[in-house]
């Protein structure tokens, strides 16, 4: 069972500031369904908001224009290859959690899912820009929530323990990168 | 002495997929200036676009939007203490480049400079949207010519050669992750 712990609102852009891969999990009248997105980034620190391109051909999109909500997913390195399947599947043909084999857990303020096993989880309320939505694919979203596996993140930092799986970089094709080595400069 | 290729813009995208943080480079009215950014990532594969959030109060802001260019940069980990150095320090305040140990080179389409020493250099012209700079301090650009180390980059993939630094990726504070290992999923 993984264990999970709320992360500081003011923190949470941390689980997104290294260019992690994501998942994007959303939920709309009965219907749920997730995309993979190797494009999404921290926006603000207060209130925290991210950015992440939606294509307007998806069924994700969908659900996320119709409930205002999503979730961003931080999935490990065991689940580059489910990352991989719901990046290339639709969900308007197949149920992906069921195919790929993704469990949804519930979330605390939004009704789009959060998928057990992944690092970390940013629940999201999207803020209107009619504008850039249309024109660029490009949702901005508040974040209202979020979590961390506790054996990857605490107190706002990550903490990569040994023989954890860590987050994943998405290149193309096949093709990642596993995130690396944490150093630290001293500032001078 | 660094060997540069032209990237192909339609691969342009890759040289920032995997989320790594970049240096902002800027220039205009015989000023230039040089920042980082964490928080940058494609927005589409044709015309390339990129988005960066680049805060107000900034000198950068300021030649980006005067000049309606800037030069996203890929620093190595060898560059993560100048990277920290120029994201702390303001170009009002000090020369960046002297201060720091930075070298301009021209750019090819862009007044804005590319950094030496770096693993990849896009050149982007801002889409102006008014709206979201004022609001979210978030710029848009098109990709307009784009290279590489020819070391890290080649055909339109990373190729981090032996001993060659990798790209970095900020969290907070002095501390970054190196990119790490790639790996490949075989597609189902």
């Amino acid at each position: 069972m993984q264990e999970r712990l709320s992360v500081e609102l003011e923190k949470s852009y941390r689980l997104l500031n290294h260019g992690p891969t994501v998942l994007v999990s959303s939920a709309h009248g009965g219907k749920q369904n997730v995309m993979a997105a190797a494009w999404s980034m921290p926006l603000d620190f207060s209130p925290p908001k991210v950015t992440v391109v939606i294509d307007r051909n998806t069924l994700t999109r969908e659900l996320v224009e119709a409930s205002g909500e999503f979730v961003l997913n931080i999935p490990t390195r065991e689940q580059a290859r489910a990352t991989l399947a719901v990046g290339s599947k639709s969900g308007r043909e197949t149920d992906k959690f069921v195919e790929v084999g993704l469990h949804a857990l519930p979330g605390a303020k939004v009704g789009a899912p959060l998928i057990e096993g992944c690092l970390g989880w940013l629940e999201c309320r999207v803020i209107p820009e009619p504008h850039v939505q249309q024109r660029y694919d490009l949702f901005i979203g508040e974040i209202v929530a979020a979590w961390a596996d506790t054996r990857a993140f605490r107190n706002g930092h990550w903490v990569f323990e040994e023989g954890m799986p860590r987050s994943i970089h998405y290149i193309a094709g096949g093709n990642f990168f596993e995130t690396g080595e944490a150093f630290e400069i001293e500032r001078d």
